[in-house]
């Protein structure tokens, strides 16, 4: 089945409209009517090559919401007019240790990333969700929990498990101090989810302009990364940081508000490298972890726990049609806080 | 109550013979005739002051190992005649949230530390275990268990906690393969301990001499690290690397043999800033932490281990008066594992 899409077709290029096909489901596939997809920075990064080995044409987009059109034989889980979602992954080996562990992100025999990757038979490329439908094997295929928005939904497929998934590998709980450093995609849900589940959050951000979104994201106090000073009067006091940034900055000055044994993760990848003092570390048992995505039993979790909390991304929707536009907004963080692509727009 | 010491009466000078006063035991108070103190590197930064703030004339030593000889009327864990410990802290606050959790180290008042520092009045200085008698509150002496070597259990109030809380904190068990960094002091305390535990553990070295000495305290497998080659093959395969390397190294290279999820804790501090890719511990969820001594009871936690698996360090016996040569063999990594003092020596 051939689906209009939007397509780069060269690194660099702007995207344009690109014919996709899609097969035919098989017996474990389920087929969705795509509604929405969000736009995260690596479609970015990947559509202009910057990470390398990219394969041109290609239809970014991993943060998928749509409706279920069809199902293969042996589909159990869902039916012809479910609301499902596809993230950043559409298959793995399935027998690796980290697959087995349910970590399918660190597949040994690297996963089929949902776009710019092959499917498992490492020849078929993968195309994302810029475009109107895609066809995907149930076991990556995710259930979204009824009374989720879905434009806002979308974006749970990868910022949402992105930052979801190091809080609770880490535990955090009722009772706890969190600071989310950064506030963008993946530091607005970093508010939202650890704030639902019982932290005390504070935003910790250059900019002073945040402060009042924050604390309407349900963050209860701000620190303004700019003035050292302020920075200095946390020191020891919270139990948990989600670093979103992935520019470069000053690990060791986040790591002094930690409290002993306090850990802070860092889910953004600045290029260069970061100078880090052992001391920062060592004086305090603390711990610096990074985390990737989230594999697909936790990005379940997640949106079963996002349903039960009401708690989707906010985000500003847009025509497919606007995608070069909205990716030059994203690079001047022009956002509050995601563009969710209306795939209706394609399908005229 | 004076007794005899060996002492720095200025930053870097050699270790000369003093006399130090210690109070008649308090009512909680345990006095110990030490038999034998152990020689940590540390003890060398405190008394040339390259760390900065060392306070003199300085009687180093916190690995501590006598006989009780006289305790308070409120003592009830030690009567005379038993055989205790005094590890790097005589004192804390108690009250703080790092007491509280057990983490006497981290006391937001500072502990008291066993030398180099001040009790907890901040007014009287502290002096450590190369002299023959020692006055400490019961509660921060810890029981050496029956059957081990005194002068072997010596290092155990350091060398020993530090290796040992690591693995504890990380939850190292059999099955797990663990790699020990750096063949010296802290290494070889922590190939014995994770061995002790169950793990299957690697020596990682710079120096293919090490390789036999590593198999005899229980390593399974030897890493040459100046073979980058070597390195690579282990790529992913370990569960928790223990870091006791406090020159400058490539942390990077070290996290690439940890699979998904592992750890490495850094107990050595190198002077310089580490180059830490953000991507080597995204890319795996993997974690870096560090680690400080450890707290009282799990200090004793550890001795009873080390009691129960026969565990002590190896060490080279030295009389009182060759200290200021052991400081120099220990520089130059010339000693098999561990100088451990006999203060017999100072006593005739």
């Amino acid at each position: 089945m051939n689906v209009p899409a939007y397509a780069a077709r060269s690194a660099g290029a702007p995207l344009a409209p690109f014919t996709v096909e899609r097969r035919d489901p098989r017996p474990d596939d389920v087929q969705l009517d795509i509604l929405f997809c969000g736009i995260c920075h690596s479609d970015i990064h990947q559509a202009r090559d910057e990470w390398g080995g990219a394969t041109f044409p290609m239809v970014p987009g991993h943060e998928i919401v749509g409706r279920v059109t069809r199902v293969g034989p042996g589909v159990t889980k869902f039916k012809v007019g479910d609301l499902a979602g596809v993230g950043c992954m559409v298959d793995s080996c399935g027998r690796c240790d980290p697959c087995r562990r349910g970590t399918e992100q660190f597949c040994t025999q690297t996963a089929a990333w949902t776009y710019n990757g092959t499917e498992m038979d490492r020849t078929t490329p993968t195309h994302g969700g810029y475009s109107t439908s895609i066809v995907v094997r149930e076991s990556f295929v995710l259930r979204i929990p009824a009374g989720l928005d879905p434009a806002g939904a979308a974006p749970l497929l990868c910022a949402g498990i992105t930052t979801y998934s190091p809080l609770r590998q880490w535990g955090v709980k009722a009772g706890q101090r969190v600071g989310v450093v950064g506030l963008g995609g993946l530091g607005h849900m970093g508010v939202k989810l650890a704030r639902s589940m019982g932290a005390e959050v504070t935003m910790f951000s250059t900019s002073p302009s945040k402060e009042k979104d924050a604390e309407r994201l349900g963050a209860t106090g701000f620190v303004l990364t700019a003035d050292p000073a302020a920075l200095k009067a946390q020191a020891g006091k919270f139990d948990f940081l989600l670093d979103t940034v992935s520019a470069e900055h000053d690990v060791n000055a986040y790591l002094s508000v930690l409290r002993p044994g306090g850990t802070m993760v860092m889910v953004g990848v600045p290029p260069e490298r970061l100078k880090l003092s052992a001391f920062s570390l060592v004086a305090g048992n603390k711990r610096l972890a990074g985390s990737l995505i989230g594999g697909i039993a936790e990005t379940q979790e997640m949106l079963d726990h996002c349903g039960k909390h009401g708690i989707v991304a906010d985000v500003e929707i847009i025509p497919m049609q606007k995608v070069n536009e909205a990716y030059e907004r994203t690079l001047k963080s022009d956002v509050k806080y995601r563009f969710s692509i209306d795939l209706a727009s394609l399908k005229k």
